[in-house]
């Protein structure tokens, strides 16, 4: 079974989207016959999800029947940040200040009728967080996802995936791409690579060990 | 004749500066036969200043006669900035809001009595934006050096080196070591050392120019 | 029966908590006869919270057994942020990057053991924005109250209150005398009481109009 | 004679400028006989500039040879700060991120052909600041006053007002109007005005004191 890995297409007017271009970086497989999974290695897939609120639930439902991932990590850009940074929840919540790619603008709508206002994230986030420090990736826990499609996404994968699938999401700042044209802070896209790898590597690690754990 | 480059020690209580660390990572020459200066390539050497308003133009002199250098860098920290920044100018002014290291500071004093308001980089500063551009790296041109150590030296290197002598300034921002702390933006340390070694490959190849059209 | 509206001491080494200030601002009575709560105008009581996790529940519950409000408001100072914000939700979430005035650090523990992940503000929050807006005071809808006492509080406030109460939390920004210290951006204390009266205003407002459709 | 005053019509897409609001706020005298001018209290009058980098020269000089002023103060608006900002000296540089009003860009071009490459103010700086603090108004004291039209009119002022007639530049950051647009920070108009009116009362005592000490 893969670990799925999503990006968006790019929006707001611009051209690119480090959370789509970080994809191509990414290594086929995450993880070793020792450390990891007890299937061995993960094989790595990803996908590229449209910015169009209303049609965005159907290509994640597609994604998931396609694939039955084994872990799930989504991955948006967050233009305001200097930092990549780690999800704790996303909220059921869609309340958009700039159109999706299909001109739809939400306010106070929510996303899953009737679903809780707060779901977590089903990333081993601490783990994650001292991977990248031993790693020197400057990066913070975050605590909003935003009421954008990356909340939407994040929000409809923990309520669509089987509850013991890690699943969760990263959001990603500008990258040099971005910074060059915006002279915004940024982290450089190779970075941020190593960034989603080690996530990705840390995750399938954890599930390693519940898995031994449980046996 | 040498091409000298200058970091700071680190200050304001902390136990690492970027401008220091960066010192490490430049190439003992730059330049090469053909495109850089008429004598070959450049020896690059290298000091760090103490953050000291009171001995820091004694320490820049003694480092002036003794390599008589062919063109200076300096650089400095910029804690509140997230990008390398280019300095236009210098200013006649030192204002500190935080003690140097000696625990001095000093409120609305001059630097060269009798000294011009300001003084003008004397780098090549748009082809060294355009070295960083080409190579993908973002930064910004400055219109102010602060008030402190680093606008300090900025004065003094061009007051007293000879007027053609190609000096300047640029600020660098935190790196992924304070970033780690602080969790402030930053630009990698590796990143900084390409973008000083093209500043310093673009002014060689600025002082070559020059000598073959005065020919 | 009372509005409850809550404060905090200063912290972190401060000597000043503009969410302390603004109580003595506040007028004795909110609302009038026609246009708010059944009862006609109600009395504003004010309290200052010990920013003091181990201990603030108890304060809280004292404060609602002695008072029973009709409606309560709990502020708090948020530094890093320029405008006036009024939270969405409070998370079931303690994780404090400074410790509070007591010395605790809480590191990822829950407030309320077996309660929901996120709690809403039960303020109307559209309405707040309006009035606020119609007086020309820029300010902020948050996703996110933090993880520190005052995310704290709110949580605790929504959770024990009964839930016809309206209850909801806003974070205000620096004032002028911190800003004058720190030279950060801020709001003058003047309108941070003003935006706090018209929330109060506006909350009287809508638990009148909820009882006169439900009569 | 007067004491002048100006302020910049909007610019950038903008419907309203601060430093053009400021003015109808502003006192028609300022200064008592006792106080300031030897002359007894200063008629303020205010003039709009336009955003034109090429015919804002001209107009200065329409006004200074219609006026005589007493003293300048010229206002202009600084989107990306938060605080007042009192500038320290003007640089003989234009260099546009934005077009002016009449679609002109300027890159790297001197404001007069040979001089000087900065200026400094001629207002008494830290007075100012000191009756901003003691009327609680953050402020802060700038090192630059940008490359656009603010830092042109400002070098035009003091290249061509004579030496003894004090002249400088305040910052105005956005108002509540642009800041309930862009959710920005901001300071209050009716600040602001208290602070210009400060600035010019300020000013005139300053320029008293010089006549008595020289009398």
């Amino acid at each position: 079974m893969p670990f799925l890995v999503t990006g968006f297409e790019p929006f707001g007017g611009q051209h690119h989207n480090p959370s789509q271009a970080v994809l191509g970086l990414l290594p086929s497989q995450v993880g070793s016959l020792e450390t990891t999974s007890p299937y061995g290695p993960s094989e790595t897939v990803t996908a590229i999800l449209p910015v169009d609120s209303g049609g965005v639930a159907k290509e994640l439902s597609r994604l998931y029947r396609k694939y039955k991932p084994e872990a799930a990590l989504h991955l948006g850009l967050a233009e305001g940040r200097a930092l990549i940074s780690l999800e704790r929840l996303a909220l059921n919540l869609m309340d958009f200040s700039i159109p999706d790619n299909t001109g739809v603008v939400r306010e106070d709508q929510t996303i899953v009728p009737g679903g809780p206002l707060a779901l977590g994230s089903r990333l081993p986030l601490r783990r994650i967080l001292e991977s990248w420090q031993r790693e020197n990736i400057p990066a913070t826990l975050s605590n909003s996802a935003g009421t954008y499609l990356c909340n939407q996404v994040m929000y409809l994968a923990l309520s669509s995936l089987p509850q013991e699938v890690p699943v969760g999401f990263i959001h990603l700042p500008p990258d040099e791409t971005l910074a060059l044209k915006k002279t915004s802070p940024y982290t450089p896209l190779a970075v941020q690579a190593q960034a989603v790898r080690l996530a990705l590597e840390t995750t399938l690690n954890y599930v390693a060990d519940r898995f031994r754990r449980t046996r």
